[in-house]
């Protein structure tokens, strides 16, 4: 039986996925720590995430330290990473990634990043590989399907490959920790979504005491 | 003891609580109907809302006949209304509900219309009293939190109209049905919110089989 086509983020109460971008170079170099801009993409980043920091299996998975929270949160973040058999990402997640995760990187299965860059495969130590993938989406995906086996595929991000794949009816279902933020600006999760061909499905709605924890069914419409 | 000041709306997933807006006339014209624009208008509406038409209370406070659903989705509509002592809208919304409502309004306390428009008070049966305030949101919001007494102050809407009080720091709590819908365009409602001022803590999640009811408080940041 194949798994299901998933994404899986946290969304601001006024519908953002991340902060007005900043250059990544700007975000890992000593001066850009200095740049207001960076740094106020620095806080709202850890405001709007500031529910899976605290959690146990999110510091184990990203080498952030031992301890942490148990319950709903980070039973969520444990099983959406268990779920996953491979992940679909685009290239700007990729390179703030290749320069933000640990050596261990944290997805553990082949990753495919759809990009334009010729690149050997990236093979990382505890699992995670990261193929890169020249002919689109639908090449990706399928590529990420035949290796995840039964598992799921989740579509990584950022936000303009999670719409493609949403757009194209590629998604079976999607998750969202809604945080309880305001942003005011920066990327849309939806921006850009064709509302007239996507319709939503409740599937489960969980709160915890930081997020609410919502996951809905895609189908035609 | 003085109430809370409060708003409680539905909102689509990806953040708008309105379609995109359309003249009132043609919504309540003969020829309106007939209108594409004014179809979508409504058929929008009716999915973000389609929640609400169900239950038992919105049917008869709405007079739309009798019977309909119990339940955790009509007990929040019904005590969303029963916690309100006054409320304050913009004109807009008035122009709109003066067409829509049932002679008997269904607020059945006063409410301050926002407005450039003077006009003496207007009754109507049931004990919905408009008041067509010149001077402002925070005479308005004055005004309504005299009559209300210990109850609390319902911001009823529009967007601007809210966003206008929530900007403001007058906003004490807010609820949001939030709907399994994606809008695409219309009128978001948290546009324009100055999200540098406004911080959020989680009261309430409380999800129904057709949409999640969140309630947070606001405090100035």
């Amino acid at each position: 039986m194949a798994g299901k086509v998933f994404f899986s983020v946290t969304m601001s109460l006024d519908g953002f996925m991340a902060p007005e971008a900043v250059p990544v170079e700007d975000v890992f170099s000593p001066e850009g720590h200095n740049d207001p801009r960076v740094q106020r993409w620095m806080t709202k980043w850890s405001e709007l995430q500031a529910w899976a920091f605290p959690q146990r299996w999110f510091r184990e998975n990203l080498k952030l330290g031992e301890g942490g929270e148990e319950g709903l949160d980070n039973d969520i973040a444990r099983a959406t990473y268990e779920r996953t058999g491979a992940s679909v990402m685009g290239k700007r997640m990729f390179d703030l990634g290749e320069q933000a995760w640990p050596e261990e990187a944290p997805f553990h299965t082949p990753v495919f990043v759809v990009t334009h860059q010729q690149r050997d495969p990236w093979e990382r130590p505890g699992g995670t590989t990261f193929h890169f993938v020249n002919d689109g989406i639908h090449s990706a995906l399928g590529q990420a399907r035949e290796v995840a086996g039964d598992r799921d595929v989740r579509i990584a991000g950022g936000s303009e490959t999670i719409l493609e794949h949403l757009n194209a009816g590629l998604v079976d279902e999607f998750s969202i920790a809604l945080s309880p933020v305001l942003f005011g600006a920066g990327t849309r999760l939806f921006d850009g979504a064709d509302a007239s061909r996507v319709a939503l499905e409740p599937v489960r709605s969980e709160p915890s005491s930081r997020v609410t924890h919502l996951t809905y069914a895609v189908h035609p419409r």
